[in-house]
């Protein structure tokens, strides 16, 4: 998955509110905070860890439950030919050079990122005389210099400056950095130990294909889905969840009969933009891109992304690709091993294609939280408008189901509440909460996304019943308390 | 965790089976396997993911639907000096020697373990002339030769040989082996950019107490619940899934105000002993292990294992520490941040004690696969006798709830028989099997642990029901096939 080029910063106090409202509310913590964090890294809090549970069950459930789809669990930890054979050894790489002066070290294009437009125009000039000495616009300027750092860097390298020691022509041959971070297996740090965090879930399922096929008895087509960590060691790390060194990927490989392809890999596009569709993410916050033919990675056929609308502008959450035979006859190469389908009732024996459907379970995370994200007029229990923050979650994402707020402190009202409380906890999470004016606790509620509030009052004690509010309507209804649990799982079960 | 010395190989055909059964029917496959497998790495196939997924979901349904406890999921890459807090650069260490000769490497028990009787005999004479003449026990021999590893191995290296080369006395000093998995964070593969793999999830727990703490506004005593992946260098892997280098865990630590913490210890070892049992382990697999004082970790006051009678003899599930204020000292200690309580009542602050439930959801898993499994006497269709294999799963941890076997391939017979299973598919995982003697679909479905077994036969099509066969008891009971869903819901929540 990369990141699409997205309209830089035009909603940056929208993203601003929100890491401070997942930070607050137990959302979202920086890793390791106390010691100043780890880039690239972050941790899930109580609700956090709640809410990106429900999306990664909604999508087990999702695409597990059908008859063709088997899921499975690989380790993060592979054998070392898997990349090779994956193609991730050689390719997974960012360009990069080193000033031989002051040793600095740089990714290539953000290098060039950092030299300001006059130190940019100079180089020009320099290694074009008399092409760049009229008054042209900056954006000619940023392009040549970019095209030259595409087609000829290190000429380009050669007439600039090291950015940190003010050397010249001190740049090393930019060089391939490989984004896998690596690690040793046993005692002896040398390169037969080497083992990679996998930088993608992918490969895991590539490798068990046949492991799964027949153990599950499952005829081609088929897939296989799978939730896990990866890890990539980016050099830049960028807008909170949207880039991170390590990630969850909910991945599903679909194995098929070359032919069938395109027809499945349609069927797949239109299964995942209506997943998303059906968890609450309107059409239009939603949008396919296509990679174009020239630029498809080594192993496409064909492939789209999906794109939600960030504050920071369109980004990926999933990719629908066509892998082609690409996968499986690399692995067969580089293993020996035959990875051919054998078709019982045709006789035929080929190498599947396969279509991949790819979602970032954390950017699906961070998607979810900023489409829930509002700010509304409210009435106080004064009767004055004030802004609310409400988090509009699916009922079935929301990380907390329901509140229960006894709103007045007489005999037998705070037992009361609290039966109710521990009748429902077994069922879903629930939040008690007594302190404070009623108002003050439906906004709190509101801020996490809470969609039921439950208040038990004076009347409740007289004939067991409680009002349940609706937290985007902030309707009441009154009902049996006995029915609660009923009542809110309906709910659940029918959006 | 630590494994415990257990009997070796009393159930070796048992664990055998186990391991055999495991990858024909898709619980567990070996990493990379067409590789030639990654040592001390597996995959969950198909069934074994929906175990490891039923266990997890039973801890963190026990442990977070509590009022008290909150969850959360921290990252795997944390800032290096949470290490240096906690201890594991220092002591998370295996003593390692090298052939100085023939540059093999071993771990330092290792080593001795392979050292044959008769040269283990021959040191103790160089060593300690005159004393080891006689006819000494074997068992003495063993003894006398740790002892001295123990107290002064470089003085017993000097008579050994290299079992590799058969040098004498060409041992270097032994020196720490550190456990924890390390890697680079950017493109500069030096001492400042090293970071871990966690060798444990705990440590995620504690550096996010007070974030935890008050984004939740709990107040002391609470706890904080975690599942998640942690790695350990082991030199030595075994016993299939007991000690591996990637592994999960399920750990809860439980913040107390001093002096309150053997109360919540032994409530602790009550609540986690009781969940083991509630999932169908009977009291005879599990024992409790202290840890001798003289033996304690560094950090603990007190502490027990779980055990469970695994084939190759009592391994530790779950470990209960009380683990004082050793480590959020430590870290207030080595991050400079305060991370003390504040106890808005009594107007005290302090720092917590800990006590700790750290289960493996791995070795969970493996132990559940151990009591699971049974042959049995079971009669045939024609009345004959053989032996079934069957995994009597708790039918909440069972990977497929249910089966679906059309007897006749009568007109509206696959139809119905699909129907059934497409009404039930969104509830629970199940499968559909129309192939074969019935008997045999019986059999393969008790090998997984299927708990109900549905039968669609011509009675079937007159008046809608169906025979719904329990696993253990074999007994069979006729009900509307529109009740399905309910009976076996219902069968679920009573268990």
């Amino acid at each position: 998955m990369k990141q699409n080029t997205a309209t830089p910063g035009v909603n940056a106090v929208i993203m601003d509110k929100l890491v401070s409202l997942c930070k607050r509310r137990g959302f979202v913590f920086q890793s390791s905070e106390i010691y100043g964090g780890l880039n690239g890294a972050w941790d899930y809090g109580p609700l956090g860890v709640e809410l990106l549970k429900n999306i990664k069950d909604a999508w087990w459930n999702e695409m597990t439950r059908r008859s063709n789809v088997e899921g499975i669990d690989a380790s993060i930890l592979m054998h070392p030919r898997v990349w090779e054979a994956s193609g991730h050894v050689e390719n997974f790489t960012d360009p990069m050079v080193d000033c031989k002066q002051c040793k600095s070290r740089y990714r290539l294009d953000v290098l060039f990122d950092e030299i300001s437009l006059k130190k940019k125009k100079e180089a020009l000039r320099e290694l074009h005389p008399g092409k760049f000495e009229g008054q042209q616009k900056d954006e000619v300027i940023v392009e040549e210099f970019n095209k030259l750092g595409e087609s000829s860097p290190s000429s380009l390298l050669s007439a600039l400056s090291c950015p940190n020691c003010g050397n010249k022509g001190t740049f090393t041959e930019a060089r391939k950095f490989n984004l896998m971070f690596k690690t040793f297996v046993g005692p002896v740090e040398d390169s037969s130990a080497v083992v990679y965090l996998r930088p993608e879930t992918a490969q895991g399922i590539f490798v068990n294909f046949l492991n799964v096929q027949s153990s599950s008895r499952q005829k081609i087509p088929f897939g296989v889905a799978q939730i896990g960590k990866a890890f990539r060691n980016e050099i830049n790390t960028k807008n909170f969840l949207f880039r991170t060194r390590e990630f969850e990927q909910m991945e599903m490989q679909f194995f098929v009969k070359p032919g069938t392809d395109d027809t499945w890999f349609e069927y797949w596009r239109e299964q995942r933009l209506h997943w998303f569709i059906s968890l609450g993410m309107p059409k239009e916050k939603l949008q396919w891109h296509r990679h174009e033919p020239g630029k498809l990675a080594h192993y496409a056929k064909d492939a789209y992304d999906i794109e939600f609308k960030f504050p920071f502008g369109w980004g990926e959450i999933e990719g629908i690709h066509n892998r082609t035979d690409f996968d499986l006859s690399r692995h067969e190469q580089f293993s020996g091993k035959s990875l051919k389908y054998f078709d019982d009732e045709t006789k035929e024996k080929y190498t599947p294609f396969i279509v991949e459907t790819s979602a970032g379970a954390s950017r699906s995370f961070m998607a979810f939280l900023v489409n829930a994200y509002a700010e509304e007029d409210a009435p106080t229990a004064e009767g004055q408008m004030e802004t609310r923050v409400v988090m509009k979650f699916h009922p079935k994402l929301a990380p907390m189901k329901a509140a229960i707020f006894p709103l007045v402190n007489r005999d037998g009202m705070p037992e009361l509440a609290r039966k109710i409380e521990e009748d429902l906890r077994p069922h879903m999470k629930v939040f008690y909460d007594d302190s404070g004016a009623v108002g003050r606790r439906y906004r709190r509620q509101d801020e996490i996304g809470t969609p039921f509030c439950i208040t038990i009052d004076s009347q409740t004690l007289q004939d067991q019943t409680v009002t349940i509010r609706d937290r985007d309507s902030m309707q009441q209804e009154r009902i049996a308390s006995a029915k609660i649990v009923e009542y809110i799982q309906d709910k659940l079960t029918k959006l």
